[in-house]
This record gives C-alpha cells, sequence and structure tokens, in this order.
C-alpha cells in the first residue's frame, strides 16, 4: 500500500489535520499516512513548495503527496492530478507544481473531474482524500479526471544571472527551524554560472568568499576544544537540499538568536554571487 | 484493527505524547494511532470539545478516541468510556462527553473501574490506554466498567434564543490556525430559528448580512484577477464544521492579521443574529 | 517489526522530519515510525535526554530510538548504536547516553561505521536511517560498527548532595507544557538522602513542606465545588518522571501563567531540599 503523505497549511491544533486523516482511514483502511508538514504560513505556495520539494524525492515510488495549501476550488483554481518521478502530487492548479519541478510531463496530468459529494467547504476532505485513495488503489489518473497539456506558472523564486555571466542575485524564500537563511540559489546554478572561479557572497553587509561543505566544517578539531570559539560563527553553505544558505554554527535561537535575525536577513531579501 | 485517536493538552515537545504511544504500542503492537491534537489549552474542555465534534464524524466506525484533557482522576472526575454511533470515547466525566453530543445512549455508558496498576500520575497513561486497547481487541465497555445513567452536563457553550425567536445570541467559542472567528451558532440552529427571513449579523461594530457558502464565493471571476481587491475582506460563512463563522478572505496571519485580531473578536465576544 | 521512534531538534515546520520518514519508509517498506518529540531547543541533548529518558520505557521491547539532536558527525561526534534494556539508541557520541542511563554495556555498543552513501550533511537522514532500518530487520550491531568501551560522560545534570547528607541542591532540568518547573532530584534521590525526615524545599523565595502524590491532592473534595478556591495554587510533586517538580494546580496559562513564569524560576535555577 502506498504512502500518502499530508503538506498543509492547517496547524495542528485544529480539528482540519484529523478529519483529512480520518476520511482516509474510513475511504482506505489500511493507508498509511505520513505528515510532511502542517505549518506553512497560510496561502503561501512558495513554502509548501521548497518543503515538499526537498521532501519528495526522499519518499519511495508510488507514493502521492496531498497538498492542502491555496486548495479552495475554485474556476481559478481547478484541481489536478500529476506524476513525477513516479509519485503523485493531488493540489490544485496554483502554480505550485511548477515550484516543484518543471519537467511536467501531459501525459501524466489530468485536471480532477470527479466532483464533492457534498457541500464540503474543505476540498481536500473530499475530493483530495477520493483521489488519493483511488491511486493509492492502484487506480489510474485517467479515471478520475481529463487530461490537460499544462499547468499554471509561477516563476518568481527564480534568481537572476546578468548578461556578463558573472553575477547571481538571488534571493531568501525560506527561513528554517535553526534560523538558517535560504536562498533561492542552487548548487547547480552556482555551478554552472561560476565555472569554478572565486567569488564572493554578499548578504546585507557581510559578505563571504567560501563555501563549507559541512556545517562543523568551520570547526578546527586539532585546536583543543576548551580553545575554541566557533559556535556563531556565520559561514555560507549547501544546505542538505543544495541551496546556497547562510547560517550561524550552531547559534542557541532561544538566547542569542540565528543567522535570520542576528544578521537581519529576511524573507525576500537579496542574497547576491558575484564572480570574478 | 480499528484506530485509537488521541486528543490532549500535552503539547507536541515534552515526552507525554511519546509515553502513551509507546504505552499504547506495548500492550497492542498492531495498534493504529492517529494524533488529533496535543495543542488543546490546558485544561480547555470546551476547546478539546469543539476539535473532536468536527473530525470524530470523519473516522471509520470502530474508531476509539482518548481525550487526555483534564483527565486526573478524582471522586469528581472519573473516568468513563461511551459509546456513540459505533465510536468510542474515553475521558473523564468533566462535562466534555455533553458538548460533543447530547444523545447519550445509558446503555453503552460506563464508568471504568480497572485500577491503575501502579501508582502512576498519568492516568491517561495507564487506566485509558488499557481501556482503548481492549475495546481496540474486540472487548466489551461491560468488562472494563460499570453501567451508569448519564454524564456530567456542560451547556456553557450554547447561543440564546430570545422568546420572540427573531434573535440568536452567540459567542466565541473557537479561533482557528487562520485567525477565522468560529462561534457557537450552528446552520442548523440559524436555519430553525430564521426560517427564511432576512437577517443581520452583528460582530463588534461590523455587520453582516450574508452568509457565503464557500469562501472564495466573495471573489467576482468575471473581473480581471489584477483588478481585483478581494484578500482581507471580511465575510461570514457557515465553516465546514457548519458553525457561523467570520473570516477575512484569504488574510494573511504575519503580515496583517486574521479576523479575531483586525475586528477585535476573542473568545467569549458575542455574536449576534437578528431575523426581520 | 520494531518500533523506530524519531527525537530530534527540527521542528515541524521544516521538510526534515519527513524527509527522515520518507527515507526509512523507501529503505523498509513496513516500517512503523514513531515521533517522540521534535521541538526540542537546538543542539540541546540535555532536554532531547529528559524528554528520551521518560519516553523510552514506555515502548515495547526492540524498539528503535533514533536521536537527531546534535547529530552532525564529526571526528569528535561519532556516531553510535547502542542496547539499552533491549531497546536500541542511535545518536552521537555526545554524552547524551550518559544523561538518559548510568548502566552502560559495552558488549552492546558499538561506534557505527557504515560510511554515507553520498555527501549527505543530513547524517540522521542517511547513516541513522540505515542503521535504524538495519535493526528492525534483525541485524545486529556489529554489522554495522565496531565495539567500543565506554561513551562520553556528562555530569552536569546531577544533583549536589553536602557531606553532612542534610541538603540536596538541585536545578532546574525542563519546563513543561503546562509550565511546570521540574528539578534534576528524583524520588529515589530524595528518599536515600531523605530517609523520611522532615524537609524543606526552597525555589526562589518559596518554600514547600510537603510534597504531593497526585496534583488533585491539593484539592479538599469534602468542601463544595464553588467554595474553593484550588487553581493556581503551588505544590511540590514527584511528577509521573519521578522528578521533583514545582507546579500550580490547573493554572491557565494564558491568562494567568504557569510556575515557571509566576514563580520566577527559570532553566538551571536552584532547587534546594533541606532535610531537619
Amino acid at each position: 500500500m502506498p504512502i500518502i503523505t499530508l503538506t498543509t497549511d492547517f496547524g495542528t491544533k485544529d480539528h482540519f489535520v484529523g478529519a483529512v486523516k480520518g476520511s482516509i482511514y474510513k475511504e482506505l483502511h489500511e493507508a498509511k499516512v505520513v505528515d510532511i508538514s502542517h505549518q506553512i504560513t497560510p496561502f503561501s505556495i512558495t513554502e509548501a513548495a521548497y518543503i515538499l520539494k526537498n521532501a519528495y524525492q526522499n519518499f519511495p515510488e508510488g507514493t502521492i503527496h496531498i497538498i492542502g495549501v491555496d486548495s479552495e476550488i475554485s474556476v481559478e483554481n481547478k484541481p489536478i492530478a500529476i506524476q513525477l518521478e513516479n509519485q503523485y502530487f493531488i493540489c490544485c492548479d496554483n502554480g505550485i507544481i511548477s515550484m516543484i519541478t518543471n519537467e511536467i510531463n501531459p501525459e501524466k496530468l489530468v485536471e480532477i473531474t470527479i466532483q464533492s459529494s457534498n457541500d464540503n467547504k474543505l476540498s481536500i476532505l473530499d475530493v483530495f482524500v477520493k483521489v488519493a485513495c483511488h491511486i493509492a488503489r492502484g487506480g489510474t489518473l485517467e479515471v478520475i479526471g481529463k487530461q490537460i497539456d499544462d499547468v499554471k506558472k509561477l516563476y518568481e523564486i527564480q534568481p537572476q544571472i546578468n548578461v556578463e555571466k558573472n553575477q547571481i542575485v538571488g534571493s531568501v524564500i525560506y527561513i528554517d527551524n535553526f534560523g538558517n537563511v535560504i536562498s533561492n540559489i542552487t548548487q547547480n546554478t552556482f555551478n554552472n554560472i561560476g565555472k569554478g572561479r572565486e567569488f564572493e557572497i554578499i548578504a546585507r553587509n557581510y559578505k563571504f568568499t567560501k563555501i563549507y561543505k559541512k556545517y562543523n566544517e568551520i570547526v578546527d578539531f586539532s585546536t583543543p576544544r576548551e580553545k575554541r570559539h566557533d559556535d556563531g560563527k556565520k559561514l555560507a553553505i549547501f544546505n542538505s537540499a543544495n541551496f546556497l544558505e547562510i547560517s550561524l554554527y550552531r547559534s542557541n535561537l532561544k538566547t542569542v538568536g540565528g543567522a535570520s535575525n542576528l544578521l537581519g536577513l529576511n524573507y525576500r531579501d537579496n542574497i547576491t554571487v558575484r564572480f570574478n
């Protein structure tokens, strides 16, 4: 039985998540439901896309991802189901798929045509759950939808590259649980433009000329532990999702703060890479 | 194997929830445990009742709901188990059941008589888990308790209807993850009293003369998207749980706020409906 | 199939927890994953140890606990796996094991020698998941590691006992979801030193001469309910984890506050017991 994951902006206090899980188990008792996140900022498909993009590839083939963010169905926000790399995504056509992948195979893309069985305002509770259970049982997309050619595209999270190809202007797209500041500059983009040249990363008035491979690469382990003062040092790193990230090494969020508040870097702020 | 759900005020940081799940799996390895909420305001059976009332009907028959809110056992707070619509609830007799349903069948109601096996201060960890696993294995209520006739009643969350039957005075019983303000006025009560008459809803100094069927019904989709300014518009709606709710359409809680703080509506504030 | 639990400082918003679960299910589809906590203060192995120590004994034999706190692997922070009382712990050798137990059997202790299959920065995603699934399948520790003799020891959370053996100076090690203030003084230590003598507990300028067995033991149930004023009364209790705790009975955190903020007791503050 494939896994069904949930990514929503419902929070974990209200009844919504429990109601969705109950509906899935009522429809398909053997289902295996896994939470990815319910803490998405309300209506933020950018955040949901960042989180899901970095989570889904760890899941086994056949996994079905329900996205309950900006998912009220309307003439402009149609429910879709799509197969990507042998996994499935059920969401509304609000641009989120274009931020998760840019490889859409229209053969594996449908607009969902099954209707809500009642006047349910929480479409995810009804239409999305039915579609997920249909796929989990081995059903095909054609049965629950009609093939469409493309999805709505959103490009806002792409970094800008200048014509001379010596500068990338990215922006902060996510701040994680540790206060790390994550840009939209991927290791691939960096390598393709930089081609091994020296570089300078500018984030506000801070500069970085090295990108670490691991956080603790900043530590000189040959110095005795009691003589080191590494905690809180700022560093640039390609994070586990392969995005350029500004971090403070082991910074204590509660007492001191993380990169975001200590360096004053927030959502949409620029992070610039200049190559020599 | 039926599902066992958990609704508690334990939060998700402490060891309590993990300990309860471990205890269930130790007692019944094949158990399927589903979280409904652990973010209930400490000791708030009103919140727990609202959340569980709106979640449980989505679960399959046979589901067993453990309620770990105000659940320290005492002479005044006795543990009970009750069957409602082919589902089971295990909690203390503190009034919460009367807020979830008013249809009590005493044939399906027992005071739990099995004792804590040790001096455990967390009764849910011990008595509730044992009872839940007993029911999950197909055991009957009589084996773990003695039949009682009724449960403690709490009426505080009923809206008041005047003698002329042209006014309902409700109050705010819940504020959800989106900042939506939820009253205790159900669609049923509204329809029964209103009988199709025109009406005015008064919440603080705001008035509403329409109740929407879907949030996005407020959008005029015939206007081009770039000319619309719908985000943040206030509206009244019967929410997915069929309660009258005041909402700001797609309001961003982080930057602007939701209905609760922007309209100044908080727990226990009045929401009044006047029929003409 | 044994349970695999997760205790991390990842929070529940980011993709990390979902990614770890996906990796486990990809490696071992029938795995049963249970969250203990993801809200550990970043890098706080003290908190993680307190939570896990109080949770793990509730789990069935064979359970495998992954600890993703301070788990970036380095020459000073080696990955280890250990068997304790028929359960397994996978973590880094950063001292956390010494805070969970002081009974290490070196025959059941290995330094993990399997390597990360790629350049993964999130070692838990890779090494820890592989080891957990190996053990879950029935594999032995020797296959994935080499036996070592001991783990790093951290003693900071032990209370101090004076030479006259009539005083215990403990400190606050945890503040729970209800604002309760938990010291590092166990019921065992208290009994061993106190030997039944009268005592005084001093926490800031508050004194306690009784330790309750249950929270509601503070209530005089013979007084009519409407004449009682018990809510908010302060009390000392050995909590469900058998640590000495200062609590305010049923205090409402949102409106009034809990023991921590109302009594001004915070992490590392002293709590002293004096015996007569």
